[in-house]
C-alpha cells in the first residue's frame, strides 16, 4: 500500500530499533519516535482533531514537527505546516482556507496567537515550546492506526501565491510516497542514510526526506540556516544526504573552511531552485568529497521533484569545459511523462519551446477550494506547470527563466551567472544579484545589487576594478547598489523580480 | 504515467543512444531497440491483433522475444509468454483460456504447431527463427504508441498449477511497473547496468528486469542455462546483474572455475525460489567478488517480488556463524504491507506461524476466467498467498515451507540442506536432494537422491563414507538412489515433493 501510515508501519515492524531521529537533544528509534507521534496524535484527537480533517502547524525545521507530521499520517489527519515568513493577515489566511481544527505553534511565534488578524481564529491553537509539548505528550493517550486510502489527502502545502492568492495543494498519499519512490530509485537513497532536512519544512522541497522514511532512513532538522550550523550538524550528527539552495552552500563556503569539519559521509547533496555557476559546483565538489552532487527541479504540485540532473552529468561538464548542460535542470525522473507544449497545446518539435506538461503519479490532486484552478491546471490528466522550457535530444530540460539570467548588451550575450561568479570571488561580498535593465545605447545594461559581509565596505569603483581582472569589460557591471539584504523566497532564492521592481527608476541604481 | 509504455516512450526520449540490447549477435541501442519493437507490433497488428488482445510466445530466452513483449507494451496488446516446458495439452490449453489470437514460436517449438492437440488452434502462429522473423520485421509498418491506463493488463503469466489447472494471472501495467521501482530502490539499480534473463521469459521472475527498462539500463539473454555459458555471457557482454536460482550457481561453482573468467564487473547477484546452504553462499560471495549477493522471495500474482534478503545480512550471517537469518527470505520491500494471519483471519504475534498475507501495488488484477479464484486469494485488499511462515521481531520472513526442510530423525532436528551440502562437497555430485521419509523405528530418516556426474559413478557406501567425515552420523541418509537427473521446476528448482511421490514405497528407496 503506498500510504505514508502504511510507511510509518513498515518502520516500526522492520526498523523499530535503528535511529529514526538524530538531533543534538538527542536519537530516537523507530520505535521510541513512533511511539512519540502516536502520542502526538493522541494530542490532537483530545483537541477534537478527527480523522480527515486537517491541522496547522508553525514551526520551524524541528523533530517535533516531525511527529506532528507522522501524527497525521498515522490517525488519517492531514498536517498543514505553514510558511513561518508569512504576515498575519496571510498566516490568517490559510487558516481560514484550510479550515484547521488545531494550530501548533512553535515557540518565536507564540506572539503571533494575539495579533488581530490571527486571534479569531476558531480551532485550537498549542504550543511547541519544549517543555509545554513534552507535558502534553506525556498526558496523551497513544492513536491507533487508521488505514488511509492512497487518494487520500496526505498532506496540504501552499504555494507562494506571488500572483494572487496562496492556492492550498492537496497531495495525496500516494503522490507523496510515489515521489518519495522516485527520488529514491533515482538518487540511490539508502536505509543507512541520515537526511538533513535543511529546507523549510512548510516547503514542498521538505518531501524529498519521505524516500528515507520508506528505505528506514534516519532523519536530523536545522532550526534555521547557518553556515556553521549547517557544517556542523553533518559533521556531528552522521548526516550523509542533504538538500539546499544555492544561496546556502556559496555563503556556506564564503563564510568558513570546509576542511574544518568532517564532511566525508555526506555523500548526496542536492540542490534546487536555481542553477549554479560552474565555479561554484566545482568548489561545492571539493568540499564535499565523497558527496554526490545533483540538481533536482520540480513543484508543490509535483511532491515535489519532476527531474533530476544527475553527478555525472556536472562532472562531464566540468571536465569538458562545456557548461550548457549545467544550465539544464536534467531529466524526467521514472514515472514522470514530460512534454512540450505549444500555444495550441500540440508537442513541440524538439528543442522547441513551450509549456511544460507533465502526467505522472506525483501530480496533486488539485488546489483546495478552487476547482476552476484545478481544472485550468490539470486537463486530460496533463498538468500544465505554467513553466516555460525546452528539451533537448536527450530529454534534458531547460528553464526560460533561466534564459532569463542571460542579458544581451550592446549585442553581445552575457549570462549573469558568469557576473556574479566574479563578483562573488571577492572576499568581501556576502551576496549578489546580478540582471540586466533597459539602456538606451546597448539595449541593455548590466545592474548588480550587492550584500557586504558585515564589517566590510567597498565602492563601486573599487568592485568595478575587480570585476576587470576577471571578466571581459562588457560584462561589468556600471550601475551597483549596496544593500543590506536581498529580496529572497522562503526557499532561500534571490527573487531578482523584486529587485528588478524596485530598481525601475533609473536613479535609484546609482551609477 | 506508471506503465510500461510510457517507460518505453521515456527510454526513447532520453537514452534514445543508449545500448537496450547487448547480444553475441549484435547491440542495440534503445532507439534501434523501440523501432524493432514499433516493428514487431506492426508484425501483430497485421495479423490482426488489437488493442486489449492478446498473443501468445513459445520462446526461449532471446532479445527476439523481448521485442515482442515492448511490442505489446507499446500497442496495448497483452502478451502471454507460454512455459516452453509444458506438454502439448497444457500448451492448448493457456492459448484457449487466453483467447491469443496470434502465437510467436521459437525455432526448435515449431514442429507442436503440428501436434494434434495444438494444430486446432484458431489463431494466426508465426516463426520466431532469425530469418523468418527478419523477413516480416522488414517487411512491418511501424505501430504507432498506444495510450495504456495504469490498470489496463499489460501482461499475463501462467502459475505452475501443481493443483488443478494453470490459473492465468492478470498483471496490470501499474503492478509491473510499481515492482519495478520497488526492486530498483531497495536493489540500488542504476541506468548504468547490464541485466541478464536467465530465469525463463514466461516466468514472472523475468519481470526483475523491469527495473532496469525503467532507468535506461541495457538487457543481455540467455536462451538455455549451462554453466559456461552463463559465465561467458557475463564475462563477455559486460553483465552487471542477474537472477538465478541457487541450483543453476551450485552447478556453475562445481562445474568450473570462476576464476577464468573475468566476472568483475557483475555487481549484483538474486537467487531465489529456494535457500541456499551457508556454504554455497560463502562459495558465491567469493567467486563474484564484486558483486551484492541477494535473495529475493514472491510470486507470480505479486509481480514478482515481495521479501529481499540484503547483502548486508548474508555478510552478518556468515562472519557470525550463525545462519539462522539465511532460512529467511528477508523483509517486506517498500510499499508491500504483510501480515500473518491465523485461521479465523486475525493477525498472530510476532514469532508465530500462520499465513502469508499482502496488500501492495504489485497485486496482480486477479486471475483469467475465475472470478471465484480471484475472490478467494483477494480478499478486502488484501491478497492470502498460500504460504505459511513467521515474522521475527525484525519483520524476517520464514516461509514454513523451508522448514519441512527440517527432518525429526530419532529425536535429534536435521536441516536437509546441511545434509545436502555435505553431499556437495564430493566432487563426482552434480545434484542432490535429502528428505525425509516416514520410519518406523526413528520417525523419519533421511533419504537422498543423487545425479553423478557425467562419467562418475559412486556406490552408496562410498557416499556415506564421505558423509561421515563431514557430518554427524544421525545426519547421514541410509537410503540413496542415484538418478539421471532431478525432478525439476521451471525456474530449476529441485521438486522434492516429486521425489516424495515417486519413492513412497520404501522398496523403491534403496538401502
Amino acid at each position: 500500500m503506498l500510504t505514508l501510515g502504511t510507511a510509518l508501519d513498515r518502520c516500526l515492524r522492520l526498523y523499530g530499533a535503528r535511529p529514526a531521529i538524530v538531533d543534538p537533544e538527542g536519537t530516537w528509534t523507530w520505535r521510541e519516535h513512533l511511539e512519540r507521534a502516536r502520542r502526538a496524535a493522541g494530542v490532537l484527537q483530545a483537541i477534537g482533531v478527527r480523522r480527515g480533517e486537517r491541522f496547522g502547524i508553525l514551526a520551524r525545521n524541528t523533530f517535533r514537527h516531525c511527529e506532528l507530521l507522522h501524527a497525521g499520517y498515522w490517525m488519517g489527519a492531514i498536517p498543514v505546516p505553514v510558511n513561518i515568513r508569512l504576515a498575519p493577515p496571510e498566516i490568517a489566511f490559510i487558516l481560514r482556507d484550510a479550515g484547521v481544527k488545531a494550530l501548533a505553534v512553535d515557540e518565536p511565534f507564540l506572539p503571533l496567537l494575539d495579533h488581530r488578524e490571527i486571534a479569531p481564529f476558531a480551532g485550537t491553537a498549542f504550543s511547541l515550546a519544549p517543555a509545554d509539548y513534552e507535558r502534553r505528550l506525556a498526558a496523551a493517550r497513544p492513536a491507533q492506526p487508521v488505514d488511509c486510502a492512497e487518494e487520500d489527502e496526505a498532506i496540504l502545502l501552499y504555494t507562494g501565491g506571488t500572483t494572487g492568492r496562496a492556492k492550498g495543494v492537496r497531495l495525496t498519499h500516494f503522490n507523496v510516497v510515489s515521489n518519495g519512490m522516485q527520488c529514491a530509485m533515482e538518487y540511490g537513497y539508502r536505509g543507512s542514510d541520515t537526511y538533513l532536512h535543511v529546507a523549510p519544512m512548510f516547503h514542498s522541497a521538505d518531501l524529498l526526506g519521505t524516500g528515507y522514511t520508506l528505505l528506514g532512513g534516519s532523519h536530523a532538522y536545522l532550526p534555521q540556516f547557518s553556515a556553521r550550523g549547517f557544517l556542523t550538524a553533518i559533521a556531528e550528527l552522521g548526516v550523509t544526504a542533504t538538500m539546499v539552495s544555492p544561496t546556502a552552500i556559496i555563503m556556506t563556503l564564503q563564510e568558513l573552511r570546509p576542511a574544518d569539519f568532517d564532511l566525508r559521509r555526506l555523500r548526496f547533496l542536492l540542490y534546487g531552485s536555481a542553477p549554479m555557476a560552474p565555479e561554484w559546483i566545482a568548489r561545492t565538489i571539493e568540499a564535499f568529497p565523497g558527496a554526490q552532487v545533483v540538481q533536482g527541479y520540480g513543484l508543490t504540485e509535483t511532491s515535489p521533484i519532476l527531474t533530476c540532473l544527475d553527478f555525472a552529468e556536472h562532472r562531464r561538464a566540468l571536465a569538458s569545459g562545456d557548461a550548457t548542460r549545467l544550465r539544464s535542470v536534467g531529466r524526467p525522473v521514472t514515472g514522470v511523462d514530460m512534454r512540450i507544449l505549444d500555444d495550441a497545446g500540440r508537442e513541440v518539435a524538439t528543442g522547441e519551446i513551450g509549456e511544460v506538461v507533465v502526467r505522472a503519479p506525483n501530480v496533486t490532486a488539485g488546489y483546495l477550494n478552487l476547482p476552476e484552478a484545478t481544472a485550468a491546471a490539470i486537463r486530460e490528466g496533463w498538468f500544465h506547470t505554467g513553466d516555460v522550457g525546452r528539451v533537448d535530444g536527450e530529454g534534458f530540460l531547460y528553464l526560460l527563466d533561466r534564459k532569463k539570467d542571460m542579458v544581451i548588451t550592446g549585442g553581445e550575450n552575457v549570462y549573469t551567472i558568469e557576473v556574479e561568479q566574479a563578483i562573488y570571488q571577492h572576499p568581501d561580498v556576502a551576496e549578489c544579484a546580478v540582471l540586466g535593465v533597459p539602456d538606451e545605447k546597448y539595449g541593455e545594461s548590466l545592474f548588480a545589487a550587492i550584500v557586504m559581509r558585515p564589517g566590510k565596505s567597498l565602492t563601486q569603483e573599487q568592485l568595478i576594478g575587480h570585476c576587470r581582472e576577471r571578466i571581459g569589460g562588457y560584462k561589468v557591471p556600471r550601475q551597483m547598489v549596496f544593500l543590506p539584504a536581498l529580496p529572497k523566497s522562503a526557499m532561500g532564492k534571490i527573487l531578482k523580480t523584486e529587485i528588478r521592481k524596485q530598481y525601475r527608476d533609473p536613479a535609484k541604481r546609482g551609477q
